[in-house]
């Protein structure tokens, strides 16, 4: 990893996708920007995924990150839901790859180990250390601290914990609840 | 609708996701393409996504539709399954929305209607009806077949049928099997 790289982290969510830009300089990281873009529960689904797309396009444009982290969704006890979620994440990883930028992927689990020390820390836990790590001078709305979580577990772990996500791998982790 | 108006129709799947391309000149719809673009199974779900991201974005640059139409998916038994479907459905629309295609969905059992003249149509049949309605030498592929079938109900239903499809609708129906 070079001395300076720019690192997009993804919460995604029909509703919500939350996004966060760190830098990691060295061993520190560095708060650069976050928020979240949301669509209309009244508009139709491919304008949904029109919004999040094109959203995330102008993220990537505006804060120009080298590498991305997506968090791995966990199943929904509805389907509906679940094909819903499903479609939220596959319009954000096609904003990243059709940017060319390399995609890791992180279960909730790596990102709470990455982030708080272990894998069973609270919601709230992870936005303190959110805060922490980043000297915030406040929380981030919850699911901008998930993205800005990601991308510290990928800034982190590095090229590491990068390559525990293998090749064809399937959906194994847990949404930050 | 136009006197000629290419419409492209998609069958999506992360192992398949098949494509047909019309056009409808006057109350005729004639064949122009098909064909199915497959992603590794032994892939990272981003590099898969891409390949199918990048590959429908080569069918929009090479035959030009002017109209999307995308079969809704219907939730699998399999919530992981359902998951994976989910965001390789994302990743069809969001090539059809960045490439500024209206997109319009229908139901398994909306194209079985208006393809076949009811909606308990076997698979077999759709096949035989895109066949003969396009006039083609031998039956595509079942998942080419699919999507000019979901192209052939845009043609037919036209705007009217395409209003049937409300703003923030929820997936109601089914995946031909």
């Amino acid at each position: 990893m070079q001395s300076a790289c720019r690192i997009l982290g993804i919460d995604p969510g029909l509703r919500s996708t939350g996004f966060g830009v760190i830098e990691k300089r060295g061993s520190a990281v560095v708060y650069i920007a976050s928020g979240c873009i949301r669509s209309e529960s009244a508009a139709s689904l491919p304008q949904r995924i029109e919004t999040l797309f094109d959203g995330l396009k102008e993220v990537i444009a505006t804060w120009q990150p080298q590498q991305a982290a997506v968090e791995i969704v966990f199943v929904n006890v509805n389907p509906q839901s679940t094909l819903l979620l499903g479609q939220a994440r596959g319009a954000a990883i096609s904003a990243l790859v059709s940017a060319r930028l390399p995609v890791a992927e992180y279960t909730a689990l790596q990102v709470k180990q990455a982030v708080v020390g272990h894998g069973k820390a609270a919601k709230e836990q992870v936005q303190q250390m959110v805060m922490r790590l980043l000297r915030l001078p406040g929380a981030p709305s919850p699911d901008a601290a998930d993205a800005l979580a990601c991308a510290i577990a990928h800034a982190h772990g590095g090229q590491g914990m990068g390559s525990l996500v293998t090749a064809g791998r399937r959906v194994k982790g847990g949404r930050l609840m």
